[in-house]
């Protein structure tokens, strides 16, 4: 009870304010779909990777912290990041996770060796965000995390996965810990959804920019919309449908 | 009552949340502190200028929102952004605007020709953000905007106004439309605050990262701060105290 007032007095906004939005009404994307959006964000509205990387980062950590509080049991976070902008945007998150009181680890087995990204990471580190070198095991994930970001592919993603993220993905999938994908389930296919053979079920994922084809297979808990960065002219172009974001809101709940 | 109950829907945090902090709490900065600490946060923290400028315009669009809510009457902003990162972030906030309901228009006299500041510009335009040529007078300013931020000069500022930014800061000293400052009321001193001689007096100051010295003498109704992105031990190097950001919240109110 006194926890449970504390975490009250800590995240009133989380508290009082779930507005959802149907998700039915939302255009799901093709792949390519994806990829022309992300290509004329930076081409034609010259927005910096810095840029909407920062708010798509916010936007996940923001609606992390909606679904899961902070507290001595839950706050363990692993972000998860793979070398692409899927990884970036986990970097961003668990930067903001820290701000917002949580306890985000890295694991980032795949360093890019651009500026951003090694700043990025710099970032983490200098606000004692420690990084877990060793691909975890399934006990570990199930032991020292209450929850996991699954930042390892995003929408460009085509398969095969490739040896070196083998590991963390088995044991993604083994896991009873809750997971929290952004943008794409990792290792599933962009439009078809989870593979057959497999692949790892989150208990939550955030949509960035518009939801992908396969989200419509997503059966988790929450399903929330982030990267309120669209300009009305771009949704147009590719009758994107979004959903009205509440107020000042970086995020919005899809309802299923 | 119509109008009240439709702003009620379309800002549903802003009615519920205004918490706010002591501002006897947070330390008022020198100027060469504020310079300090922003050479730090790019030097020794590696953030890019895009990435904290995107937070910054965001978390004054989102104070603002919390204070001027947009409706048919008062959504109509004037943006006035200087030739620095003042009007850079001016720049962004006059986008979050656009996407949070207001119709906001630029001011945007001396123009910087780096990239990033040409960037974000055409974002401003690509969203049909209007930009004003000429100096507005005074008359334009009570009659065609219902609020002006003030995004011309920040901390590094140091006197005389050039001449080519006086017929714009003569009319905010005059307007009644109420002004919005971003971090420093321009034309003041940054630590001695408004001048002798006179100068704006703006309702609403959103200070960024930490207040200046000059926020002391600021004497309107609202005092927020933000740009929640210090790392604690940036915070701690310099004695901040900053106040806590309530949950997710990217500004906090400040208690006079």
């Amino acid at each position: 009870m006194v926890i449970s007032c504390a975490l009250k007095l800590l995240f009133p906004i989380s508290q009082r304010c779930f507005t959802t939005a149907s998700a039915a009404m939302v255009k799901y994307l093709q792949q390519d779909e994806a990829v022309n959006i992300d290509i004329e964000l930076f081409d034609q509205y010259k927005f910096s990777v810095d840029q909407l990387m920062e708010l798509a980062g916010l936007s996940c950590a923001t609606a992390i912290a909606r679904c899961y509080q902070p507290s001595n049991k839950s706050s363990h976070v692993l972000v998860c990041c793979g070398p692409g902008n899927n990884g970036g945007d986990g970097l961003v998150c668990a930067r903001h996770l820290k701000l917002f009181g949580f306890s985000p680890s890295l694991y980032y087995p795949k360093r890019t060796d651009k500026p951003l990204y090694e700043n990025l990471l710099h970032q983490c580190l200098s606000m004692n965000i420690p990084v877990i070198e060793e691909s975890p095991s399934v006990l570990e994930l199930n032991n020292s995390f209450s929850l996991i970001v699954d930042a390892l592919f995003g929408f460009s993603f085509k398969p095969p996965v490739r040896p070196h993220f083998k590991p963390i993905l088995e044991a993604l999938q083994q896991t009873t810990s809750p997971i929290c994908s952004i943008d794409i389930p990792s290792g599933w296919d962009v439009e078809k959804g989870c593979p057959e053979s497999g692949g790892l079920q989150p208990e939550m994922l955030i949509s960035l920019t518009a939801p992908k084809l396969c989200a419509q297979s997503f059966k988790g808990k929450h399903h929330f919309l982030g990267g309120r960065f669209v300009p009305p002219s771009l949704s147009e172009k590719y009758g994107l449908d979004l959903p009205s974001y509440p107020g000042t809101d970086c995020c919005v709940k899809l309802d299923s």
